[in-house]
C-alpha cells in the first residue's frame, strides 16, 4: 500500500501557499499519497494554481527561483476540512483542548485513526508536540517525547536528541533520547553501531552540570544496550567523532540556533568582504557556485524536519520558515521513517 | 607608571616557547612591562632565543609564517621563578593547595601583591579560576566570578557570560553577570548602554527552563539597573540585537564552542568544495586574500582571552591552543581592562 502523509497545510510562516506546494512536490518525486489537513476552500485554491499557473523555488540554492508545474488531478490527495488554526503565539496545552478542528489535531487524528502514516507540521512547535502526544500517546518505556535533528558536519549527518521538546531533564530521560537517538541513526541513517555522546564542557567523566555527570553515570553502566564513547563538547559535534548527541532540550535547541547563527553570520561575512572592492566582485561571482555548495551541505531546508520521537507515530516538525522546497524534503523524512519502521524498532528497543 | 602584565609562562599547549613569544611581542607594541612567571631557566632560554634567532607567526593569517625578533634586553621583564607547573588533567582545588609554587598560583600573587596589575593564563581554566579566585577574593555583591567571552557578530562584538565558570546557577548570579557584563561592555568595549538579554530558546517570558524563566523575572524587576531586552534565541546572538548575553556557564561555554566548531567546520567544507575541481583550485587561489579577512573577523586569536569577572583583580584566561599571536592580543585586552578600571567599576555599580 502506498505510504501517505498527512500535511499541516495551514502552518508555518508560508502557509498555505508553500506548504502546499512542498507537499505535492514530493508527492510527484516520491510517490507518497496526501492528507492535506486545513481550510478545504484554501488548499483547493492552491491546488488549482498549481496545477495552472505553478509556483517558484529557488530549490534551496539561493537566488534564482525556478517555476514548477504540477498537475495535481494526477496525484492520490485526500482532503480533510479543519475549520480552525492554531496561532504561534497560543499556549500549546490549552489550544488543543479548545481547539479541537484545527488542522494540527486534525492531522494528528489522521495518523492515530490510520488514513494517513505519517504528519508533517511547520507550525508551534509546542502545538504538534502537545497534539501528538495527546493523541498518538506515548510509547511505553518512554517519559517524555523529544525532537531529534539532524545536524551537518565534516562527513556524516549527526543526530542531536533533545533539540527542543524539554527545557527539564533528568538522567533518565537523557538515556531514554539515546536508546531512541541510537535507533533513529541505526534504521533511518543507515549508521550500523552509532556512537554515543552526552553533550558537555569538557572530556573527563566529573565534568558538567549535574545533569551531564548523572547521565554520563548512566550511560556508563548501559554499555551494550548504547554504544557510549563519553562526553562531546561543543566544538566536537561536526567532527565527525560520535553519531548521537544526547543533552536536555535547552542546551540542544541553544546548539541548533547557535550552529544556524553562526553559518548565516559566516555567509554574510564573506558577502560583505567580497563585496568590499570590484576584484572581490568578480571573484565573487566566479566563487558562486562553490558556495552554493556549501550552502547546500549545511542548509537546513536540506534535512527537512525533525522527528518527534517516542510517541506512538511519526510527527516530522519543520522550521516555521520551511517553504516548499523544506517542506518537500520533509516529506521525504517521514517516507523514510515510515518505511524503516523507526518507532516500532523504538519500542522494541526500549522494552527490551 | 607603566602597566605591568604577569604571564604564566608555563601554561599552555605551546608553552613556555609560544607564550613568552607573545607577550614580549606585547611588550614591544603595546609599552607594557611583564612579569614572567615560571621556570626561570627555561624562560631565560626563550628570551634569549627571541632576542637571537627571533621566533615565528602567522599572525592571526593562517598559512605563512612570518619571522619576528625582538631585543628583550631593551624591555622591561622581570622574572619569577616558579619551582611548579599545575597540568591540564589535575583537580583545581586540590592542585592550587599542593602546589603553592605553581607558575599560575605565583603570577596570580604577583597580582594580589601589586607588583603586577594583571594576569594573562593560557593553562588550567579550572586552576587559573580556582588560584584567582583564593587569591584575589571575591568582589563584595558578586557570589561566583563568572567568564566573559567576546564573539563576533554581523556588527559590533558580543558579550557571552558565564561561558564556562559555573556549571550550575542560580537566578541571582545571571542578575549578577548581567551586572558585571554590562560593566565591562560599556568600559573595555565602549557600549553607551548595553542591551542585556537572557540566553533562552524562545521569545516570550514563559519559555525556557526554570532558571531562564526566574533570571527574565528578576532582571525585568531590576531594570534601570541593567538594560534588559528581554530573550534572545541562539541564533540571534550573532545578529547584533544586544550587547551582553547572561547564561548559566554549562549553556555559554556549549555556546561558545558549538560557535568555534560551526565556523571551523565551514572553512572546512568551503575549502573541499574549492579543492574538488580545477576552476575552483584557481577561484580559490584568488579568493584567498577575502576568505582570510573573514577569518580574521571571526578568529578567536583576535580577541586574546576572557575575563575572569567577579574576582579582586584582573585575570584574563586564554584559550589553551593559544600561540603568540593570540598571547600578544590577550595582553592587550588585559592592559585595557587595566587602564579602564573595569574591576572598580563592577565593585561600585554592585554595591550601588
Amino acid at each position: 500500500m502506498v505510504t501517505r502523509i498527512a500535511i499541516d497545510a495551514m502552518g508555518g510562516d508560508h502557509a498555505p501557499h508553500e506548504i502546499v506546494a512542498g507537499a505535492v512536490w514530493a508527492a510527484q518525486e516520491y510517490g507518497v499519497a496526501l492528507e492535506l489537513v486545513g481550510k478545504q476552500d484554501r488548499i483547493e485554491q492552491e491546488l488549482d494554481k498549481i496545477s495552472h499557473e505553478g509556483f517558484y523555488s529557488d530549490c534551496g540554492r539561493r537566488g534564482k527561483q525556478q517555476k514548477i508545474k504540477i498537475d495535481t488531478s494526477k496525484l492520490d490527495i485526500k482532503i480533510t476540512h479543519a475549520s480552525e488554526v492554531i496561532e504561534m503565539g497560543e499556549a500549546p496545552g490549552q489550544a488543543i483542548r479548545k481547539k479541537k478542528k484545527s488542522s494540527i489535531v486534525l492531522a494528528v487524528d489522521a495518523v492515530a485513526k490510520g488514513s494517513s502514516d505519517a504528519l508533517v507540521a511547520a507550525g508551534s512547535t509546542g502545538a504538534a508536540m502537545a497534539s501528538s502526544l495527546f493523541g498518538l500517546g506515548r510509547i511505553p518505556g518512554i517519559d517524555r517525547p523529544a525532537i531529534a535533528v539532524t545536524l551537518p558536519t565534516i562527513k556524516k549527518p549527526i543526530v542531536v536528541i533533545d533539540a527542543g521538546a524539554n527545557s527539564n531533564c533528568t538522567p533518565e530521560m537523557l538515556y531514554q533520547f539515546a536508546i531512541m537517538g541510537t535507533t533513529f541513526s541505526r534504521n533511518v541513517l543507515g549508521i550500523e553501531n552509532p556512537r554515543v555522546g552526552v553533550l558537555n564542557i569538557g572530556e573527563e567523566a566529573g565534568k558538567g552540570n549535574e545533569l551531564a555527570q548523572a547521565a554520563y553515570k548512566l550511560l556508563e553502566e548501559s554499555q551494550g544496550k548504547v554504544n557510549f564513547v563519553g562526553n562531546i563538547e561543543g566544538k566536537e559535534i561536526f567532527l565527525s567523532v560520535c553519531d548521537v548527541v544526547v543533552c536536555d532540550g535547552f542546551v540542544g535547541n541553544v546548539t541548533l540556533k547557535v550552529t544556524e547563527g553562526t553559518a548565516q553570520m559566516m555567509f554574510r561575512i564573506l558577502k560583505e568582504a567580497f563585496k568590499s572592492e570590484l576584484m572581490g566582485k568578480i571573484v565573487g561571482l566566479l566563487a558562486k557556485p562553490f558556495f552554493n555548495k556549501v550552502y547546500t551541505r549545511i542548509n537546513y531546508e536540506e534535512f527537512g524536519g525533525a522527528l518527534l520521537l517516542g510517541v506512538k507515530g511519526i510527527t516530522i516538525i519543520s522550521h516555521g520558515r520551511s517553504k516548499a522546497y523544506a517542506i518537500k524534503n520533509a516529506v521525504k523524512v517521514a517516507k523514510n521513517a515510515v518505511e524503516t519502521g523507526v518507532i516500532e524498532k523504538i519500542a522494541q528497543y526500549s522494552e527490551g
